[in-house]
């Protein structure tokens, strides 16, 4: 198996991006992330494409060969591939991609990870992102993921003696790192009290401790890593890929404040990449809620299970702490288009090993890591990268 | 890289299944494949599934990690993953299997397609059907696939004077096929006449050129070619795979008569398999209109440009001829569930190539193609097998 390195990235804003369609802001993340590497067409060996529903939010299958059009690849007759595993559909892109290349059939691969969600209603938003948890268990019955990841915090809460005034510090946070990144959806700060005070949307989740429903796209290019420097001084290796399952209603796992994905898909990554959860120097982790910080700073080793909530106390995942956490703002400030997510983590990671992140540059960052999560935690993709 | 063998297929019964869900149907087929592969959970190390529209036709995305539950894998956190290209989503799905067993990274892989389309009315399952066409530039002006296709067959009589009547003789052969699958949908010999004289859908295309809305699933166990032996005495190798991109909407090809996305995978995985089209003994090939076999046999270079119909008259791809295609039945008459599709072309050329095709048996085949197209080709597929 060979080493892989990303040689390129670029992403488009964050938000709600009324004046581009689907198609502008995959290939604007795309074109940028190819002139990032120094590519051409010819160079291109393969296409990877995450995103969760395009059929459902803009009629459009097939995404991996549009993709592959818009970019002027067609021509060319790069294969092109989407893949999907709900919000974590963008990781599973760059995964598929290193694998393609890792075992020697492609050279460079091209992936992106796009969501335009916007262009439908939000209350049509919510039912198309329910249809990432369980149809017949969960969804049918008016579930919803607000309402899932309520189940989560309640019960982190009555284990762990969480609080909500922790759950508020994790969008506290992650607001004023979204200040500093110029892609993010929210670049303003916000109050605790702001977010304690929010409207209630399930028990203990207030408006503020959410994801918002974002249009936007990510792309990375990844090339063999004894290749890398032909096209670029700054390649980024991707040292462990960990991916893994669970049942896709919440009520079927060994305990819902544990996201066993989460714990098997480190491992895998970090043996991989023959790292422990001390040599990560940030990270950013799938908040689609802001318990779901707690519960993966936890599941990925960094803290012991149920001290997430102090540890948010004691600030240890801000800019200043000794792991910072989500530094581009994460899903809460960055926004979440769910299928670009997994390759903006991909993307923040680079810039932050490249020392390019500007004024939310982690001093010293020499390894990252990126954890991405689908639905209720049925898929979680975890990568490790470090500076070559 | 290393070789890449087939070692377990499972089938369910293609049709209206109105008595069975989604998750039976995966579950059956993947039952039956791991039964047939002799393997348990503790061997697989991933699972791929292809399906191309779940979230419009059962209300259900991510279904990676349903596959998983269903079969019984959650507990194991076995890594699983949905590609999606359109009606070549199986096929992809297969690719991606195999990409993750040749980089060195897993040995066993189960690979699943599925597609549910009966659930919704026939005429809602068109709409879905269409976002694997352009959605800017062909559905939304009204184009539906038997158009897009009518255009193909159109141009293919004015350019190469393809009669209807040829078109109608490769549905006629399919049902011959048909006839000794008992996994197709349609089990019945049809006459010339009744094709001829079959409601028109689109010029030249009546009712009985088109393949039908299906339910169906199909499975497949991958596994590293040296280790095959372990588990089963009739592995079937995977000895060339290539993957191809075009524009989405026709207008933008070189020559709609020609799907060049076929012509660059089959050369992709002629070379690999360092074969010619001359040394393929059987073929099944993506005949979801009776044009799209006769483009596919030219495109894959059994038969020279514009000469399609013309081998049809001289029966070169019957069960007797030189080169029978589709032995299955094909798209036409052993069913359609677009993301099961290229899987169970995968079953046929393993049940070929170890001998247990029954009534349908090639004599003496030992090498075997395989392809499968997305939309009007903007994805195209082909995987070359041989017996080991």
């Amino acid at each position: 198996m060979r080493d892989v390195a990303v040689i390129g990235v670029g992403l488009t804003k964050f938000g709600e991006l009324w004046d581009k369609s689907f198609r502008q802001l995959i290939a604007e993340a795309g074109s940028k992330a190819i002139l990032d590497a120094k590519i051409e067409g010819k160079d291109i060996d393969a296409l990877y494409v995450g995103s969760m529903s395009s059929g459902r939010f803009v009629d459009q299958e097939h995404i991996g060969a549009l993709v592959a059009e818009v970019s002027g690849f067609s021509q060319l007759h790069i294969p092109a591939t989407r893949v999907e595993g709900a919000c974590a559909s963008g990781s599973l892109a760059i995964r598929e991609g290193y694998l393609s290349i890792a075992s020697g059939i492609n050279d460079v691969v091209v992936v992106g990870g796009i969501e335009k969600m916007n262009d439908v209603g939000g209350s049509e938003a919510t039912d198309i992102l329910a249809a990432a948890s369980d149809q017949e268990w969960e969804a049918f019955f008016g579930a919803t993921f607000p309402g899932i990841y309520a189940m989560i915090a309640t019960r982190h809460m009555h284990e762990y003696g969480t609080t909500k005034q922790q759950l508020a510090q994790v969008a506290v946070k992650n607001h004023a790192n979204g200040v500093n990144n110029p892609y993010a959806q929210y670049q303003s700060a916000i109050s605790l009290e702001s977010v304690m005070k929010a409207t209630m949307v399930a028990y203990p989740l207030g408006l503020m401790d959410c994801s918002p429903v974002s249009d936007g796209a990510a792309s990375v290019v990844l090339c063999a890593a004894d290749k890398a420097k032909k096209f670029t001084d700054k390649p980024v290796k991707i040292i462990g890929s960990g991916q893994a399952s669970d049942t896709l209603a919440l009520h079927g796992r060994r305990d819902i404040c544990t996201l066993d994905a989460t714990v098997h898909a480190a491992k895998m990554a970090y043996n991989q990449a023959n790292v422990t959860p001390k040599d990560i120097d940030f990270a950013e982790v799938h908040d689609c809620f802001t318990i779901a910080e707690i519960c993966a700073i936890e599941d990925l080793g960094f803290i012991e299970k149920g001290k997430g909530g102090t540890a948010i106390d004691n600030k240890i995942t801000t800019m200043d702490g000794s792991l910072p956490v989500n530094t581009s703002g994460g899903l809460k400030a960055k926004g979440h288009p769910v299928g670009a997510t997994g390759v903006a983590q991909i993307v923040e990671l680079t810039l932050q090993l490249r020392n390019e992140a500007g004024k939310r540059q982690v001093k010293d960052a020499r390894i990252g890591l990126a954890h991405n999560v689908g639905g209720s935690g049925a898929t979680c993709v975890v990568h490790i990268m470090e500076g070559m």
